[in-house]
């Protein structure tokens, strides 16, 4: 995972709004052919000749989306581009350019903001993305983070929610459930760290889950493996809020129905373990949990000999009329109704 | 102004997310042909030929950017996609497209959020703007705004702030002070009101420079009107934070210097009026008070017959050697080194 470093401390009133985004900015490097003017006007400018911009924007508000007691900054600044850039990658769009602004209130020091950006700029190394904008500003209790990401394809490849047909497969990528587990994770050395604060955390056995959670990875990797098999999915979403939301995103979008296998759902082994140990029900965590950041989508029959042998690449249903609905086909061959629950039903049932 | 209403009270959970961002964008309907994809997937898709894309974006933060003691909601929405659009027009460039991203605590009621819509709605309609894309999600405390803008431009046109050159004229549209006069109007009838909530405010002779702080105007029609005269500006940049910064920046970026006369800054009869009831220096509100959302640019003498006659727009000095640094020209003749200070530097004073 990213290292942290928490030294000295420099009140950010100490530089003003205006040198603080340059110092934040300083080392950021433009990389994509279509930044034409990256930082430092009054709007970026960007550029393509036969292709489409895709945009996407998201808001992380400290308290809601992050707890920066588990939460290292400079993984908050990785997470935050990839939750932006799975948006991008979900439209089968290569993701080029970010913007990132920030509110903080006073308790934020500039190392600390430094910290977040190292991530930020972490993440767009990585991903080969430029930083073309966004600002700083105060906020009176906590941290706000807002980025907008875009990204470039042509219009033949560009992937919608609405296009699923019946009897393509569901797709999945990665696996499931193991960020909603690392969160709990977290929270459960959070609250034996309130009790007793000297009490070391032994995260082994967790390493996965945590680093689900704390540093999900979007995925590009998918989008360029699709390009090079061939196969153009005819709907895709990416897995932010569970997959069984997911789905019926997909679904209502597309007017179809569909049959998910309960016993396809693809659960890393550290997943069904701590399960256990948590007394948690596996499909329940992968359907809900929530915040995968993989690529769900649907893809034609025609396709499926390219897909098969991928490790990468699960396929959990089949898509249905609409008039079918949509269900859960359990490993006991019942069927139940899909729901969104997300995380609230998951705490309920705790 | 807009007109403001409240009368029942739903609260947002009785929706869910997804179902509040359908409600709120439900009557949006999109007017650009370079959106071809605006709200309900991953990311919005945006279409342009040999044009290239501005984007800008703008954090706004309840307690810092707007109180809501005396900020409607209705305008709330609508300064929040007006303060965007002057960054787009800050390029030279034509406003196409807006996402609109918000967190919100549970004292905000539907029809508050509503209220807020009808404002960026009112907003996107007059200006001709597609919202294309946003979410909502929660907040611990106050009401956050993230608003992203987008616009298209030829290269040829757009107009970064980096090229302005020693003669050149330095020009202003409409008049300065006003946004900040308001604000401080807005401030005393709040103290008024927590002394005596029964005291009826009575803001008559204050009507211009309210409408200036609570309904701003993003100036299109100068975009517009440039065009019309055959202008491209030398360098160009929207007023929010005040004149004297904005022009810091230019020739800061330009590597050039200016003289710019106190006497040729452009104030309204009654942001003189009311500077004198204030006991405050008019050159230094203008200066230094922000919030005009006016646009700060330079031209070529060659241009400037084209331009004398506008009511709309005002000479207010010359670029310089960088060497000559960055003056004010008093009524006394004196000159003084211009200084970026800003609201704080109004308040020290005060």
């Amino acid at each position: 995972m990213l290292e942290n470093k928490d030294q000295t401390r420099t009140p950010v009133s100490a530089l003003g709004e205006f040198k603080l985004i340059d110092q934040l900015t300083d080392n950021f490097i433009n990389k994509q052919p279509s930044t034409i003017k990256g930082i430092g006007d009054d709007a970026a400018v960007l550029g393509l000749e036969k292709q489409k911009m895709v945009l996407s924007t998201d808001l992380l508000i400290e308290g809601i989306h992050f707890d920066l007691s588990y939460m290292p900054l400079k993984h908050l600044g990785y997470k935050a581009v990839m939750v932006n850039l799975s948006d991008i990658y979900a439209m089968n769009a290569m993701a080029t350019q970010v913007t990132v602004s920030i509110a903080v209130s006073n308790r934020f020091s500039l190392e600390a903001l430094e910290e977040l950006y190292s991530g930020i700029k972490t993440a767009t190394d990585l991903y080969g993305i430029d930083l073309v904008g966004g600002d700083t500003s105060s906020s009176i209790t906590g941290l706000v983070i807002s980025v907008t990401a875009v990204g470039f394809a042509t219009e033949e490849k560009i992937v919608y929610r609405n296009g699923a047909k019946a009897n393509d497969l569901l797709v999945v990528s990665g696996d499931l459930g193991g960020a909603y587990l690392g969160f709990q994770v977290l929270e459960r050395e959070k609250q034996v760290f309130e009790v007793n604060p000297n009490n070391q955390p032994d995260l082994e056995g967790y390493t996965y889950l945590i680093e689900r959670q704390l540093k999900p990875e979007a995925r590009k990797d998918v989008i360029k493996l699709l390009d090079d098999l061939d196969v153009k999915p005819t709907s895709m979403i990416d897995i932010s809020d569970g997959l069984s939301s997911e789905i019926l995103h997909l679904c209502k979008q597309s007017q179809v129905g569909c049959d998910l296998y309960e016993n396809k759902i693809p659960l890393d082994p550290q997943v069904i373990s701590i399960c256990e140990e948590f007394k948690l029900d596996s499909t329940t965590v992968a359907l809900n949990g929530g915040e995968d950041y993989e690529l769900l989508f649907t893809i034609s029959q025609d396709d499926y000999p390219k897909i098969k042998a991928n490790p990468n690449l699960t396929v959990i249903g089949y898509i249905r009329e609409k008039e079918a609905g949509c269900h859960l086909v359990t490993r006991a061959d019942s069927k139940i109704e899909l729901q969104a629950r997300g995380w609230n039903a998951l705490n309920d049932q705790e």
